[in-house]
This record gives structure tokens, C-alpha cells and sequence, in this order.
């Protein structure tokens, strides 16, 4: 049983730390990085999930590990930034050794998929919480940023289709960053987010930034059968208003819509709207007629927004 | 009375990530920093204050602010690097204005000392705890690393001297990170650390890292008045094992030590010791018979290292 916080750094975080970037990882003050390739800029990110407020405590700290870095892999997926390495602060109530092994099997094994390093760290004593830092490499000018959007953009969301009820808690519990999509719309997307705090508020934080407007055709909307019931009974609450999807949501020119037919992501990409002039969100029942949600997104302060 | 999650970012953290580097700053998906200047590296620290651990949760709100920067800005400076930016990671029990207003204004005064940008971060509801991850920049081969120390060293911590009860208590609330030393440093010292579990467990670190030992000189050890008198019956354990002192503690080459007379850093520097080539840290008291200690420095999962 380790008892002391070097112990616990030594046995279940040291060793993730080989990667061309690093020049000095877990152990020292501080990590030493390469810089990102010439001409790259650094993207970062941060996130934290809080025990009883984003995840059951009890819950599965394997699915717990895979999460925590996937929501900051999908912060950079829409920045369409390449991975690089990430920094963990795990506030823990005690050193539970079965419950680390699991996290970081979890975490590691995601890690190692988009080949990040973690590459420092701090474990307190506390109420059950982790905020994980991510960094990645992109080009500045080809960053996929919120403000973007142009009047005539379309707007497809990448495929949000899904299966049944585990699938359903799979894809809450073990999101996959959008990387490759983030990459290949480089240069293509002129405005990107991923959805986290749901379809409508994320895509309200993209056309805010860019000053612009958009119509929204909910019978566009790839949904899963689940919400295809709810749906045809004239619900459309859980697809825009659902959070922790996780899926990207960009613009791009019309005139290249037909680009994304050959676009190499492994993902399908659906397009779900229009961006205009006129600034707002208007969404477009299937009938035709205006559709009001009343309840737009996830907001951390449980206001009304 | 901000109520959503975005009304607090804008009110209290957008606009202080204007800087040289800060190509996007606080608002999209992540931030977008350029990289170091040319042959530079980054260092990543990241550090966690967590109510009722490493603070009282009714503390003053402005003192946490300067600390939980300052933590890391000591990591930063024990590794000769220049500071560049940072993201926060802030889980609240509730959005309270005043509070924020309070902690906002020592954790900005801080960063704008230091030319820091907050580039990016994340808010959640929770208990309250604090994760603040900061960026430097410095040659790599510069860098003042832990495991550089060798036999023959001199380690000589710069200075610890202090006032009374009032000033301890400063010191404990608003530590100084002693970045210009640590620029200072650069090309001099050839291991150091920054003093957060107490001078004994983290001169040990530095000993263990560089596979050598050394002998300290109780003596030699800079004190202020306080710890004077415990030591002056026989005490050693606060200067040995009180964490929370954020100076500098390094090893040079013993023929270099007069350089450190003209070194223009701002604090003054004091021999305390010599590296050698046995391992173990020996205590020596002032009568020069060896000094046993007991308890060795804070340790985060109340272990007896």
C-alpha cells in the first residue's frame, strides 16, 4: 500500500512520459517541453470533473480515467490540434490502490492512443476531483476558432447516431475525441466546437463569437432511436439541449460542402443548417414552422441561460 | 449576481491574457499560445489548494489568489524558467461575487507582476479547491534541474531570515516566488528545488535525483527570530521540516561560490552545506555531533517519509 504522495506518483503516473516532446518529465519542479514543430502554435486546455456533480463517486474509475482526458482530446479536436501531452491534478479523500490502477488504465490507455505524455502532476488530499491540462500542436492559422462563421456557412455536425441504452451510457461514460475530424478540417472548417454543454448553447458560443446567425433544421439532425421516438412526438429537448456529447460542430463555406464527402476522419458528417447574417439561433421544425427549446444546455452555476 | 457559468468568465477572468504570446486567449475551445523564443523550452507545472487541507475556506480570498499562483511561480523559478502563462481550474461551492472579486484581484496583481497571462480554465460547482497550471520558458540546457548535483557542491538555500508572528504569517499567506533568483541561476547552480515540503524532504529529492549526499551545517542555517530560539534549546524541526517556504534551495560547483556575491537577484544567499558523494542527507548540529530529525517534511497522504 503506498503510503506517501512520491510513492503514489512513482508507482501509477511515472513512466507516461516518453514522447519526442519531452525533455524532462514526472519528477523534477517543473516538466521540461520542446517547443511544438516550426511554424505551430501550442493550443491548450483545462477541465475538471467533480465527484457528485459530473460523475457518480462509486462510478467506474476506469471509464472516470478515459473521460477525464477525452473532454480535454475533444477541446483540442475542435481546435484541430494534434495532441501532445497533458498535466493531471488529482485531489483524492485517500490513496485507494485498486481505484488508481483502474483510472489510470483508463487514462493511459487513451493517453497512449493519441500518443500523449503525461508529464507532471499534483495529488492532494480531498474531496474526490480531477482537473487534467492538455496541450497540442496546430498551425495558428489553420486553428479551427469559435469566430469563424460566415452568412451561407453550413452547419454539420459530425455523425451523432447512436445505438440503444448501453451504448447510450458508453458514450457518456467513454467519449471519443474527435481528433482526426479536428486535423482534417484544417483549412476547411471555418468555425468549430465541440459539444459539450449541449447542441444549441455550443452552437450559440460559436455564432456569438463570429457575430453571425443560423438556422437550424431539426429534421436534419442525425439521432439515435432513442431520441428519434422522442423526436417524432415532437421532443426535441435531449438533441440540443443533452450535453457531454462530445461530437464536433463546425461551419464551413456551402461552396465546399461537397469536400466532406472525401473528408478522412473515420466519422460521418451531416449537415444541419445554415449560418446567416441575422444573429440568433432559429430552429426549424420539420413542418417548417419555428421551434422554441426552452431549456438550452448544461450550465455549471444551474442558471437559466 | 452573475448566475451562469459564462457570465463569471467574462466577468472575472477575461482580459488579463493580453501578451506577447497569447495568440487566443480566454473563450474558445482552448488557447492558442505562440511557442518559446528560439531554443527555449517550456516548463509545465501544475499545483492543487484544497479548502480545509491547504487553506481555511473563510481565509482571506486575496491571499489565496497570491498564493496559488505563487506556488507555481516558485516551481517555475526552481527551474530557472521565465514565466509565460497560465490556466485555472476553479470548483466553487457557489458563485459568490464577493469572494471572486477578492481572489481575482491577489491572483492578478501577482500574475501582472510577472507579466503572466490567464489564457484559459475551466469553473465548477463543487468543493472548494483551486488547480492552477502555469508555463515558463528557458533553454533547456539551462534549466535547473533536481538531479544535478555532485560531490563537492555547496548548497546554500537563499535567505530564509524573517520578523515575527505578523511576517510569519505573511509569509505562510503571501509567499514570494523568487523567479529572478532562479533566472539568476541559470549556467550557475547545477541542481535546485523550490522549498514546499520543508528544506530536509526537498533537499533530499534533490540528493536522491542526483544520486550524491550531502552534509547540511545546522548552524549555517538563516533564521529568523522565532525559529532562533527553538534552535538555540535544541530544535531543529520547523527550519528542517516546515514546509511552505517557497525559497530556493541549490548546488554549484564549491569554486564558484564567490559568484553568488555579485549575483543580482535581490535576495540574499547563504552557504549551508556540501554535496557529497555518499549518499543520505547528514545533519551536523552546531557542536558538530550529527542531528537525528524526526519528522522529515509534509507529506500529502499523511505518510512518515
Amino acid at each position: 500500500m503506498p503510503t506517501t504522495e512520491f510513492d503514489l506518483i512513482e508507482r501509477f503516473f511515472a513512466g507516461h512520459d516518453r514522447h519526442r516532446d519531452v525533455l524532462l518529465g514526472v519528477g523534477d519542479d517543473a516538466a521540461l517541453l520542446a517547443p511544438p514543430p516550426p511554424g505551430e502554435a501550442l493550443a491548450v486546455t483545462i477541465d475538471t470533473l467533480v465527484a457528485g456533480v459530473h460523475f457518480r463517486a462509486d462510478g467506474d474509475p476506469q471509464a472516470l480515467g478515459h473521460k477525464l482526458l477525452a473532454v480535454s482530446l475533444s477541446d483540442l479536436a475542435a481546435m484541430g490540434a494534434s495532441p501532445a501531452w497533458a498535466t493531471l491534478a488529482l485531489t483524492l479523500p485517500e490513496p485507494d490502490e485498486a481505484w488508481l490502477e483502474s483510472f489510470c488504465r483508463g487514462l493511459f490507455e487513451l493517453a497512449s492512443e493519441y500518443e500523449v505524455a503525461l508529464v507532471g502532476g499534483d495529488t492532494t488530499r480531498g474531496p474526490l476531483t480531477l482537473t487534467l491540462q492538455a496541450a497540442g500542436h496546430v498551425p495558428p492559422e489553420l486553428a479551427l476558432r469559435r469566430a469563424g462563421a460566415r452568412p451561407g456557412d453550413a452547419a454539420p455536425p459530425d455523425d451523432l447516431q447512436a445505438g440503444e441504452a448501453d451504448f447510450l451510457q458508453q458514450r457518456l461514460d467513454r467519449p471519443t475525441p474527435r481528433v482526426a475530424t479536428g486535423l482534417a478540417l484544417r483549412g476547411l472548417a471555418t468555425a468549430a466546437i465541440d459539444l459539450s454543454d449541449g447542441l444549441a448553447a455550443d452552437l450559440g458560443h460559436v455564432l456569438e463569437a463570429s457575430g453571425v446567425g443560423a438556422s437550424l433544421e431539426l429534421a436534419r439532425l442525425p439521432l439515435s432511436p432513442p431520441l428519434r421516438r422522442l423526436a417524432d412526438v415532437g421532443d426535441w429537448t435531449h438533441p440540443l439541449a443533452g450535453g457531454d456529447d462530445y461530437e464536433l460542430c463546425f461551419t464551413l463555406p456551402a461552396a465546399r460542402l461537397a469536400e466532406l464527402e472525401t473528408l478522412d476522419c473515420g466519422v460521418d458528417v451531416t449537415r444541419i443548417g445554415t449560418v446567416e447574417a441575422e444573429p440568433g439561433l432559429r430552429l426549424v421544425a420539420p413542418d417548417g414552422s419555428p421551434y422554441t427549446l426552452t431549456r438550452a444546455g448544461y450550465d455549471h452555476f444551474g442558471g437559466s441561460a
